[in-house]
Formats: structure tokens, C-alpha cells, sequence
């Protein structure tokens, strides 16, 4: 494993995707330079201009963690990790590590030099090399299971848990699997390229060995531009549009409000982090695409093709909640998910979800999908908790749908550069 | 089920993905116009105007189908299916109805009107609704369980089966499970877009119920252009370029050759066709991680970053397979993956492999992982199978892979508008 620690640093060393690249392509000079030593500071200059070029970079560093208000990308891949250490050092180590890789990857940039020293292995996998950034983010999160597991204070963090981490509480309907659930830490790729989502998990989880294993890990997708290339917003596997009602993440207060976590909330070292909820929720595709238009359009509440509330004409009209038909019944009916998910409209949660699919379910003979659902939010035991407990009685989407999978993170704070994520809680 | 014959043609009903989105975003126009009956002329003209501006549209209908020779898209959704029916006029009443479904998918158009007669299902499941083409190609191939499976003739096809469309032979080291081998019938869906290749898949496979069920269905990512959006080999999960020693697509004789089907090969109802091999082969990243840029190197032959044979400087220079180095090595391994690959230069494949991943594989604890191998032949007994032999025996990337998954299919020639995929096997 790499020990960035012994070396001066490794962003003297950086080499960017696309200079590798480049370099290759120019008759092999490259590989010229790297063998006469000099590699290192082609890189450096090539990396240099990659940035300049680039409008595909989302910036890692930040008083918040990216992958949260950033605009959705169109690919995820999450993995769900176990720490298997018990040192505690272990642990900073490891954050210290992945905040100096996620700066590189998320900039376009390579782990570490591709290269050079063929009598290790390399320090990037490759398989991102060339490719664009990709609006790439790296989102970390730590489960409730990091700080007591089994009664145990595995790294003297117990008198740091927040209220607020626990796990989450068995909703009715609830058909999880074990190997779906939980997890001590949780990274988050999205990325318009999964090749480069699945790069940069890969690296960090190979950074981990000895110290964590995978636990679950997770692709999805979703389109979020039109064929205009305009950003939309994206529909699920049941072909309605999904996130239409989400806090503006323009707004300073609405995030405020709905998704950081401030001060008082908690303990300090999360303000200006947001508790993540994952749930795998697989749809009964088959069942669903046997039902009627109007059917569906009643079980969300909305219109399919324009993802209007029923009544409406547009996406982002306002629902009329008290309006009747003619024979005097609710145009948006009781059950409607839009409806129950809604409650009294005072609290809302910012949902960034993706769909998957992975294979045949081999029980039922289906494709098996669904949404990958995923939420952040400042306080899951006013949000996330109260609104699932309200769909899951009533939502009448639960004919099609049904939660395997379920999980509760809470996202660090971000870091400036010098910093590494993690660091409010465990110094 | 939707029955194509009862109406007078779908083609005149067709709606746009595009055109919907659109109509449903000027004030709900779409919808008025629906609802008076008007929609499918609104619909056929936005669908000319979507047919006109798109320029990542592959055609559909000639002389051999898409997906084969086409240039690889980023996404590929590819399904196997068992059929359940016993008839012969449901079978071709399927591919009449998939035929005309595939050309309007693949022109960016729903699959029938999203939008009228709420009392029934969509006819189309609306996901990829206001999604672009995405250059989305369709190719459908059958399996030698479609013409002989213990011992029946089931549809009377036994004198039309070829003597080159028989199981592979079972190779050494093969690790295949039931679950990911085989299959009567094959849908490979390639697209720009995952949301728009699912959709495909999924629609075709809704045609289908009642007559034939999912056996395996597999998703497959890998990225065809670089940062500067120009398109490049992709690279696999182990970070090396893969596909570099393809037929040139773009020679006629060279397609003659290794890839379509000839008069004279064997029964006529193929000439056009193509033989598609599938493996799913697992590749150990965790173990390949651990091992030296000089191995890796050694392992395929090849440089990694440049993609260059080794001793070379470019990806495309031909590889010198009798340099030796100061200590009178060979320079390519006599076990490197492309000299054993390679045999005796006179037969190629055209490869069109995808990366997939498909969470944690829980019996090792590592990311399941790898490559959804496809190349596409004439001739499968001097193409694939010998290469594949030579492979089993010998190629020091057996290390790191192990074969799950395996199927071979006849690829049915191409149509022209107003025939049916498979109509040279069927009438």
C-alpha cells in the first residue's frame, strides 16, 4: 500500500489522465521522459493545463462535502465499507490518505505516477487514464456501527455519536438483507462517466486493505440532460420523474434549514455535515408495467409525461392538495406517494437517488431494479424517519415496490486543502 | 400485450421521445391535443423534426444489423431469454413485433403514443422519455437451444440449424455457472445512455411475455471517448487497452472475411449474419493490484499507458514478435495474452467487450468484477474456439480471470423496412 506519509508529497508527483495520454500519443516521449527521470515534471506542467481546460471539475475541497447539493451526475457507484482495524491511528491514516487521492481523482488526475518503476505495482489502476474528470465527486460518510458495535467503544469515539446517528428504525413493509444493510463507513462516487466513478472507488477501497473490507458496493444511473442537452429532472425505472420536489440548493437558508447540520444540533465536529440515508428499493417492474396510465399516474400523484401534479400542467406547478373531480373525489388521491411522502409540508429532504439494476432475481424470474434512494438531510428523526413511516402505511406505491437494503451515514464536513475529511472527528 | 397486427400500423401513431417532452412543456398542449384525438399528428411531425436534428442516430434497418460493426457506445444492457412458447407463428409474431419497436427505439421515438386511453398501460414505459437517441443499436441473435433442445425438434428448424451454431466446447479452467450460460434467444442493446438501453431491453422483453423469460441479463459500461471527446480504445478494468487488433470495420473484404457470414458457409437463411460469443469472465482486481507494472506488462504484452506492443512506442505499431532483450528474452512473453491470442495472425475476431460490475462477489469478499467479453465471427470453429483453446492453456492472464458465463448466438442478418428480424430463418 501506498504510505503517502514517507513521501515529500504526492501532488508533486500528480500526473494528469490526459497528460499520460498525450504524452503516449506524441511518438512515446512519455514514456522517453519517464524512463530518463523527468516524467515528473512533464506531469506536473500537463496536469496544470488539464485544470485550465477542464469544465467537467467539481472541487473537492470546501466547507462542505461535494456529492451533496452538486448537481446530480449520471452515474454512482457506493460501497458500504467494515473496518477491520482496531487502531485508531489506522483510521486517521486511512482519511489522510483518501482526502490527498479524491483531491487528485476528482481534479483528473491519477493517484499517483502510472509510469514510472515497474518493479512495483502501479499506484493508479489505470483504467481512467485519458479519460475526463467527469464532474466527479467523492462523498464520505461514517455509520452509527463506527463508534459502539456489540457494546464495544471501538475507538474511544462513543462519547461523539450523535443522537441523531442511530440506526435507522424497522419501517412496516421492510424486507432488508443483512448483506444490503449498514456499514461502518460509506464512500459515495458520482460521476458523468462510470468508468470514472468505478476508478475511484476501486483506488480508495485498494488504499483501505488491512484495514476495511467492502460490506455492499453499488452501481446506478440515471440521465439527468434531455436530448437537448438540457439538465432535467431525471425519471426512475417506473418512468416518472424523481426529485422534483427537492430544497433549492441556491439557497444558503433552504440548505440550512433542510440538509447541514449546524451548531447545536449536535456534536461540534459534524456542523457542516448532512446525514445520508441509502435505501435499495427494488421495483416490481413486471406487476407495474401492467398497470394503467391512470393507475400509475393516481400512485404518484403526478402526471407521467410531464411529471405535472395531477391537475396541473407543468413539473413545477404547486400541487393542489384539497382539489376534487367531479364526483367529488381527490384529484391527487390520499395514497398518492406524492401526498404521504409529503405530510404536512414542513419538512423536506434533499433527494439525490439513482436507479440500478442488477441482473435477473433469480426468485421471481424479473429483471431485478429499482432506485438506489438516497437523501441527506440535518436531522433524519424529523425528515427521512416520520415521512418513511408515513409511506410505508400508506404509500400507494408499496404494490410495486419493496426496501431490501437500508442505511444511515453521516457525511463529514468538508475540508480546505491541508486538511483531510475526517479530521473534527477524530482529533 | 400489445397486438401489432389488430392495428392499421404503429408507425402512424409514433411519438417522439423528444416531441412529448416538448408538446408537455408549451402549457400542456400535449395533453389537449391528446385528449382530442389530435396527438398522433402532432406526434408524427415532431417525430420528423427529432429524426432531422439528431445526429447520434444509427439506423436500424440493412443489410446486416447494428451493434456489430458499429462503433462501440459507452453502455451496453444485454439479455438472454428462454422461450416458452411452443408455437412457431408466436415466434414470429415476437420478432415482427421487436423489429418494428426496434426501429422506432432506435430512432428516439416510445415504443407506442405515452400519452392517451388512461385505462390501459402505456404502451411504452416512459423511461427514456426526452432522452436522446444516443445512438442506441438493437441486435438480436439466437441460440442453438432455439432449434434442437434434448432431442426436440421444437419448431421445426432442426434442418435449418448451422454446424457452426452448437454449444462451445467446454475450454480448460472454465469456472460457468448455469445462470450466466446459454440462452434460445439474445437482445444486445448498445447506447450512449444505460436509461436508454434498458429501456430498450425492457420493452422488448414486456413484448415477450407469454412466450419467452429473462435467462441472464448483464450490464456493461466502458468509455469510447477521451477528454478530448475523441474516440479511443477503451480500456478494461485492469487498466490495459482493450480491442486494439480488431477488423478494419471500414473494409468490406475484411468484414468478408472474419465477421459476416458468406454464401456457401452454410444454410443461406445466415449470409449476413454473425456469430456473437459472450463470456463473463470475473477478473480477480484485488489479486492483479497486488502485482508489478512489469508483470501486468508482461501479462498482456503490451505496454499499459501507450497500449503499444512491448519494445514499441505507439498503440497501433505492429507488434515484433521475435525481439529478444540483452538477456535473450523475448520481449513479448512466449504467455503474453496477445502472442497466445494471436496463434498464427491468419484469424480475427471482431471483439466488442464491455466492463461490468455487479457488487460484491460474497464468497471472496472482492468486487465482482470484470469483462462481458463479445466478439462477433464467421466462423466460430477457426475464430473464437482455437484462440480460446490456445488461451486456456496458456495465457499467463488466466491468473487473474476466471470464466463464469458463456453463450454463442447466431446474429440474423439484417432486414429492410417492411420485413422482420429473422424472417430468412422463419418463412
Amino acid at each position: 500500500m501506498t504510505d503517502l506519509s514517507k513521501e515529500t508529497s504526492i501532488f508533486e508527483k500528480k500526473v494528469s489522465r490526459r497528460g499520460v495520454l498525450k504524452a503516449a500519443g506524441i511518438g512515446g516521449v512519455g514514456a522517453v521522459l519517464g524512463a530518463s527521470g523527468l516524467g515528473g515534471v512533464l506531469a506536473l506542467s500537463d496536469a496544470t493545463v488539464t485544470k485550465g481546460q477542464s469544465n467537467d471539475i467539481v472541487p473537492f475541497y470546501g466547507a462542505n462535502q461535494a456529492g451533496i447539493t452538486t448537481s446530480p451526475q449520471d452515474n454512482l457507484y457506493i460501497v458500504s465499507l467494515e473496518v477491520t482495524t482496531d487502531s485508531k491511528q489506522d483510521l486517521i491514516q486511512l482519511f489522510k490518505e483518501w482526502t490527498e487521492a479524491s483531491a487528485l481523482m476528482t481534479s483528473g488526475n491519477t493517484v499517483g505516477d502510472t509510469s514510472t518503476n515497474g518493479n512495483l505495482p502501479p499506484k493508479d489502476t489505470g483504467e481512467a487514464v485519458g479519460l475526463s474528470p467527469s464532474n466527479l465527486t467523492i462523498t464520505f460518510g461514517v455509520g452509527p456501527s463506527l463508534f459502539v458495535k456489540d457494546g464495544k467503544d471501538r475507538f474511544g469515539l462513543r462519547s461523539k455519536q450523535p443522537a441523531e446517528l442511530v440506526d435507522l428504525p424497522k419501517f412496516p413493509l421492510d424486507a432488508l438483507k443483512k448483506e444490503w444493510t449498514g456499514g461502518d463507513l460509506c464512500i459515495q462516487a458520482c460521476a458523468d462517466d462510470l468508468q470514472v466513478a468505478f476508478h475511484a472507488v476501486r483506488n480508495l477501497v485498494r488504499m483501505a486493505r488491512g484495514k476495511a473490507v467492502i460490506h455492499w458496493a453499488q452501481t446506478g444511473f440515471q440521465r439527468t440532460k434531455n436530448a437537448d442537452a438540457q439538465k432535467v429532472t431525471p425519471r426512475n425505472l417506473l418512468g416518472f420523474k424523481d426529485g422534483t420536489v427537492n430544497p433549492d440548493v441556491t439557497s444558503k437558508s433552504a440548505l440550512q434549514k433542510s440538509v447541514w447540520v449546524q451548531k447545536g444540533d449536535g456534536p461540534d465536529w459534524l456542523v457542516g455535515g448532512s446525514y445520508m440515508v441509502v435505501r435499495r428499493i427494488q421495483m416490481y417492474i413486471e406487476v407495474w408495467d401492467r398497470s394503467t396510465l391512470n393507475d400509475q399516474e393516481a400512485t404518484f400523484g403526478r402526471h407521467r409525461d410531464s411529471g405535472a401534479p395531477l391537475g396541473k400542467q407543468n413539473e413545477f406547478d404547486s400541487a393542489d392538495f384539497e382539489a376534487v373531480d367531479e364526483t367529488g373525489r381527490l384529484v391527487i388521491p390520499e395514497t398518492a406517494h406524492m401526498r404521504v411522502a409529503r405530510g404536512d409540508g414542513k419538512h423536506s429532504i434533499l433527494r439525490r437517488s439513482y436507479s440500478y439494476t442488477d441482473g435477473m432475481d433469480t426468485k421471481t424470474g424479473s429483471l431485478d431494479a429499482g432506485l438506489v434512494f438516497i437523501c441527506f438531510q440535518r436531522r433524519p428523526s424529523t425528515q427521512f424517519i416520520p415521512m418513511q413511516q408515513r409511506l410505508a402505511k400508506n404509500d400507494k406505491l408499496n404494490e410495486y415496490i419493496v426496501h431490501r437494503g437500508s442505511a444511515l451515514f453521516a457525511c463529514l464536513p468538508g475540508v480546505q486543502k491541508g486538511g483531510y475529511i475526517g479530521e473534527t472527528l477524530f482529533d
